[in-house]
């Protein structure tokens, strides 16, 4: 059917038979949002009667919160903001809001949906060997500079004093010691022999010991590493951890590799400590908005010593199939009114027929 | 005291007192080429009375003929090919060629070398854990895509089928199984769970058990690769053995990483197999000559889906330092009349004194 390009762009408003979705049964839809996701895989919510819309990336809030009208799952996968607006316009149908991948903080407002009795879930473990060996590889390139290489075809080192050293005598500060971090962890030490120490809340002393890796506090870890990685969840607790105080203690020269959420670092403290050459490459997977001064001045001033990539850690094809399998599996089990093991927030609760 | 630009173009022609070199005794002099030389390593010599001449990189064959005159070791570092002709002059003086790393066939002519009674030494085994480590982050970065990333810092994922696939899934073919070739498996192994495969001239039987990986014969191997490994030494034998035959075999898709020499891939091959989308992505260390036509065409052409890097993958501190210290020692050991356990060529000759 003929439609005005402006009802094109946001695809999704009419059924097949285009009547208006706001005309139908609402209680049957469930809301798909991101890019790579492999639409096979939500057959079992088609064989359960569900219509699945997908619209195109990316979505404004006004965009999401039309999208979200009559919506009764939302399978998070992209990169727009769940905020308490759009999930409240959507209460009168929203149950679930399953969200492919971890740090579901930055992207859901999990507050407002335990407000509004909606299940938040996420698929905790599913990326884990792709943010690891992403951050691995980003770890290898940032110390052996081979980023810096691209393109010289001829060798090009010039003196004794810009030899890298090996990854065996280096020490790795790790932040977070949870599935991802850990299994960072276990792959510098058992393939490249890195000395390694970590961070957490929590400390982990059965990885202490398996992995011969020690325990420190977050500034003194700063002060002992020659690679500092982050990896910790992205969210209120967790927001500007990397400060003044922490990069403030790191050794001349430290690498940054940050493939948390890049609000994990404070953008004016790593300014400054770029500036003092405390930080000399910062590497980023996802950057600060589009709005923020400081990241602006960053990359101005330090473009060739940062090295960002969009948020692409867990994007493979084998950790997509899992999380969304897992995505879909805690749909069906909520709506079909049993509870699910990875819901988060106001956990383990069901939602009401 | 002054000399004219081109004498003092190319160093160390006049000793302390200005005398000319060739007014010297001539058994005295050892050559050191190339950057990156940690100078205090040289010091065991200089402590047994022989002057160190380190002229600046990069030499021609007639600065190196040059350079070599009254020298009696040459620890060769550099880019320079030491030719039959600039051996042959040095001949009444010229000792020993130590080769810093282990391509030396690329680098000494060997033959020459022992037709003129000139033991060859090399330091095989010091660039191990620099060179594998180098090649594993290649691997990721080429399996991940993680190269063409850079200075994306929004998501940039069109598609379910640009979604690269974990290493776990991929099938990783290495093409030489020596010292370095076993380490890089060993990584992929313990690290990342990838499937290896391999071949060599001679099947290593224990580590096929230790590492659980197969033998095959090189064009089996290529098509059941999806990321193909080149890590073999560069000589007459291993010339173009990446031919058409090999990439004939490559399945659409194919990764090929090549951190041994650049010949050891036809690049006429390479370019047949690259416009077939056989080999998608090439990277190397270390590039063809630069009068190579064929080389020229593969930048031209598919410049975008090759990642160059200029020999660096051996260049850490800590290799540079074990390389050095096995030279000197090689060195020492053939000066003072003893048989060297890195002599290659005619080996364990012991040069006449």
């Amino acid at each position: 059917m003929p439609h005005t390009d402006v009802i094109t762009d946001i695809s999704g408003h009419f059924d097949m038979a285009d009547r208006p979705i706001q005309a139908r049964a609402v209680n049957r839809t469930i809301l798909v949002t991101g890019t790579g996701i492999d639409a096979g895989r939500l057959e079992a919510l088609k064989a359960r009667g569900y219509d699945v819309r997908q619209p195109s990336p990316v979505l404004t809030e006004e965009q999401l919160t039309h999208e979200l009208q009559g919506v009764v799952a939302y399978l998070h996968g992209g990169e727009e903001r769940a905020s308490r607006a759009a999930l409240e316009s959507a209460k009168a149908t929203l149950k679930v809001v399953a969200f492919l991948g971890v740090g579901y903080e930055t992207f859901v407002d999990v507050a407002a949906a335990d407000d509004l009795k909606i299940v938040v879930t996420s698929t905790p473990g599913a990326a884990r060997d792709s943010v690891a060996t992403f951050t691995v590889g980003q770890i290898i390139n940032a110390n052996l500079r081979i980023f810096q290489q691209y393109g010289n075809r001829y060798p090009d080192w010039t003196s004794a004093e810009e030899l890298p050293s090996e990854l065996s005598v280096r020490n790795v500060g790790i932040v977070g010691m949870g599935v991802i971090g850990s299994r960072i962890a276990e792959m510098l030490r058992v393939a490249f022999d890195a000395n390694v120490a970590y961070y957490s809340r929590t400390p982990k002393r059965h990885l202490e010991r398996s992995l011969d890796m020690k325990f420190m506090e977050l500034p003194d870890l700063a002060e002992w590493s020659d690679i500092l990685v982050v990896m910790v969840p992205g969210n209120d607790t967790t927001t500007s951890m990397i400060d003044d105080e922490v990069l403030g203690r790191a050794r001349p020269g430290t690498i940054l590799i940050n493939t948390a959420r890049p609000s994990v670092v404070d953008p004016v403290a790593l300014y400054a400590s770029m500036k003092a050459d405390r930080v000399h490459l910062a590497v980023f997977d996802g950057f600060y908005g589009k709005d923020s001064e400081a990241a602006v001045r960053l990359l101005q001033d330090f473009g060739s010593r940062m090295f960002v990539t969009g948020h692409v850690a867990s994007h493979t094809r084998q950790a997509m199939d899992r999380m969304l399998d897992q995505a879909v599996m805690s749909i069906e089990n909520l709506l079909g009114g049993n509870a699910d093991p990875y819901a988060v927030g106001a956990a383990d609760r069901i939602p009401e027929p």
